[in-house]
């Protein structure tokens, strides 16, 4: 089986090193508009050569998009449109609607299966790839009645491959939690690396007093903005309510605090160690 | 030597384990108000012996306190009306102008020495203690000049063999930087676990959909409130203005999405990625 990799970043990349102990995965074709990560990309081997999207559609019988959503959403209905049967199209992006929306009546719908693997980290481009990145991590599919059952079918057996669990919903399900539970956090990430290089003396105090804590708090400040705007752009409809409870949350401790309300603080951070029960 | 650690959770016991390489360190005593901490401290042989503070006091040359930091600014002035000469007290608080405060003026304060190793983790108790804890980490140590010679060279020999970095600051400093590098991360971290769990789904979104993105953002909302809302209290003076430093950081992005500005939104994810470059 050949397999085509469109976006040879950190997820495409990550794809590209695991599916090499897929059974039947024989060639690995990559293209990027960007020619340094293409080349990059064919040093490290995660592909065996780098070809034309045309080169790709015409050769591959899987194609994996692993680009930014606004790009997926753009991208995929011309792929449609030329898809040959049999052929597979698979998208990884972070927003499911858009993307679903961009395809809704297409004649070749079923050749798409919408999946969203919840893993990366907030580094970039091919040098990020990691082996195991997504073992025991869960994608999310979603309309899978909208795909072809052997295009379902090749789709699994790639998210089994590198160590996937399945989780089935909706695009309007997945924007909506996604937004909580992985959007919010890269909003509250990039506002705190701003506050804190607001402060005078930033360059001074954050090599010196930064802790574990603040790092982890803020690792996701590094993420950047090609794959980031184009998500939140997207999925503003529910990242704005997701930004409004949090906003009410920090409203809510800021006035506790500036009571010195101690019995009201303890309360809250009881509230919020709950979290631990939710991520186990 | 004989060293008491009054407090024998995380960084209490974290200390212990460290500090057995000391040369010259043979008896460790431990006190905590918490019946089981001092029993499973004692058990995982954290510390030699259980001792009531009044012992603790008589036998140790070296005092290190490592208990929340309203207990320290209560305790502190006790503890320094009966110590001895040659006897030396430090604390690991996270907080230093409200405890050096409390005994500013007091005839025995070069006995004290007021330090914060930047160093931790979301855990608690005396089975949280972890070796190497503070290896490479950096200890912020406020007015040496106020601590005798002596007591000042134990401080430092007692850091040093835990692999501790020096840095020198006033307490007002200290606090200043404090809120906005470590203080706001945790409210940020509390603020964002109660807004996804007012989530309606979030007891099935987050176990589901939480990558580890999520889980570093949100990890320090696991931290206890004992130790934390005397943190916010007293340092409350400068943690409300970093909030409100991250709060108009936020509004600013959410103004962005809102008009779906993605320019606008691309220049605050670059300018929020440089905080690359401060944390090395």
């Amino acid at each position: 089986m050949t397999i085509a990799f469109i976006g040879l970043g950190l997820i495409g990349g990550s794809f590209a090193i695991d599916l090499r102990a897929l059974p039947g995965a024989e060639t690995f074709l990559g293209v990027d508009t960007n020619p340094e990560h293409a080349k990059r990309a064919r040093e490290l081997g995660l592909v065996d050569e780098v070809v034309e999207l045309d080169e790709a559609m015409s050769r591959a019988e899987t194609i994996i998009l692993a680009i930014p959503v606004d790009a997926i959403a753009k991208l995929l209905p011309q792929l449609l449109d030329r898809v040959r049967p049999g052929q597979t199209i698979l998208d990884l992006g972070s927003t499911k609607r858009a993307v679903t929306e961009a395809v809704t009546g297409h004649p070749n719908r079923d050749r798409y299966v919408a999946a969203h693997p919840m893993a990366g980290t907030e580094n970039c481009g091919p040098d990020a790839a990691l082996p195991g990145l997504f073992k025991g991590k869960v994608v999310l599919l979603c309309d899978l009645d909208k795909s072809a059952p052997d295009a379902c079918r090749k789709a699994l057996e790639i998210f089994h491959a590198v160590g996937l669990k399945f989780e089935f919903m909706t695009p309007e399900q997945h924007d909506s939690h996604a937004a909580f539970v992985s959007h919010l956090s890269h909003v509250v990430a990039y506002a705190l690396s701003l506050a804190v290089q607001s402060e005078e003396k930033a360059g001074y105090a954050v090599p010196r007093l930064a802790g574990g804590g603040f790092a982890s708090t803020v690792r996701l400040a590094k993420s950047n903005p090609e794959m980031w705007t184009p998500i939140f752009v997207q999925n503003a409809d529910e990242v704005l309510p997701a930004i409004d409870a949090f906003l009410s949350e920090m409203q809510t401790f800021r006035d506790a605090l500036a009571a010195h309300d101690a019995p009201r603080l303890d309360t809250l951070i009881r509230n919020a160690n709950h979290i631990k029960e939710l991520l186990r």
